[in-house]
């Protein structure tokens, strides 16, 4: 195991921040980092807002489900996928081409994930902390409106990013044998008992750090959050942008 | 800049891997820096099946349009996005709950490319080189068969892991003050001259590389995919195997 990947495995999201900003030049090499992970047919469909804004930061904290980091943090990114650029582009050289389909939309959003996922390491490698913020899909209409997105672009996440004033502890996964199969998708009851147990660790690991207030385990946080039905308006949303229409 | 940033910043995709497997180990350690990366709302969606069946290989190499490493890379991974596994947990906890919601399937494809892009930076880092597969999207109801998925399981992309056997240039990417704006979306008109400059750099990156077979640029390119409207049954698809659906 070499440090690059020492680091990755202690991965854990940092939600706050101190109060300092990141050097000159650093956030450009992040995002060249970013820039440089793989996109799907070359489509290079990421866009980032950089939120500096004060007034903007503190509308998303209240978007977001009042995650004040999202104000507190050195710098807020907002990762938009974006395939307006390329039908701009096309449009110029005499196109007129749909970008509706379901396939353009997926290759979008995975180029979006790439890239602040190497922008996630990177900062990492440098000793910053980072959150990403799905809570902006929480209003996501508002958040096209205050960073004045055009049709066929939607945000996907947003990003804190700074120096760390917390060290909170790596939160377990899933057990690897469970989520890794030979060849063939293995069957689900096999996994049962290994996630039951994983069941317990998670709850063991919220009893730790909660003091005992809470202690649900994985099966049960997801059944929460299924009952919730969260952002069940996101197809409609997309349609009006433009996006995923067949 | 470190280590880890410089190697990011010099990504290039490998497509020609040396006869050799990887160490006893690494693997593993490539997937749990992978399982470490940020979980959209700790859903941890992604499933991995590592194909080690020489015969599915060989079909994957032609649903792929005939890319001969899937066969001959040391490892290749097929990543699929999971919402079978929580449903599965979920029902046993007495919840008959749907998911087919459009911010469900956004959240685990996240998930997944999130998963891999931290397995392809590890991979990296210790001399391996990769290549996503995107192209198992072609046909994907086979991808499903060959592995046995169930509903609610999609194959997102597959990806090749292995010693290089070349060394392809850095691809040029779009300049980035064309796609990192400050608080709002930049007019696409103010990106037109330094795109223009980037397509004649594309355009020089492949005739070099080609001795002057080809000299497409970037938004060339984007036009001729626009016209072949690249796997336009995927929704279709994915409302069969019980996504995206509302």
């Amino acid at each position: 195991m070499n440090p690059t990947i020492e680091e990755m495995q202690q991965h854990c999201s940092i939600r706050k921040f101190a109060d300092r900003e990141l050097e000159t030049g650093t956030l450009k090499q992040l995002l060249l980092a970013g820039q440089a992970a793989a996109t799907s047919s070359f489509i290079q469909a990421t866009t980032v807002i950089q939120v500096t804004d004060l007034e903007i930061r503190s509308r998303m904290v209240d978007i977001s489900g009042n995650q004040k980091y999202v104000r507190s943090a050195a710098e807020f990114l907002v990762f938009c996928a974006d395939l307006q650029r390329i039908r701009h582009r096309v449009k110029a050289l005499g196109l007129e081409a749909e970008f509706d389909w379901t396939e353009q939309f997926i290759t979008a959003t995975i180029d979006v994930a790439l890239f602040a996922q190497n922008t996630v390491i990177a900062a990492e490698s440098l000793g910053l902390g980072c959150c990403y913020i799905g809570g902006i899909r929480n209003q996501p209409e508002d958040v096209c409106q205050l960073l004045g997105l055009p049709d066929l672009v939607y945000p996907v996440f947003g990003l804190c990013i700074g120096y760390p004033a917390q060290s909170p502890g790596k939160k377990p996964r899933l057990p690897l044998p469970a989520i890794v199969h030979q060849n063939s998708y293995q069957a689900l009851g096999d996994t049962d008992q290994s996630i039951d147990h994983y069941d317990q660790d998670v709850s063991k690991y919220y009893d730790e750090r909660t003091a005992g207030k809470r202690k649900t385990g994985w099966s049960e946080q997801m059944m929460q959050q299924a009952e919730r039905q969260t952002r069940s308006f996101m197809l409609n949303f997309l349609h009006k942008r433009g996006l995923l229409r067949r």
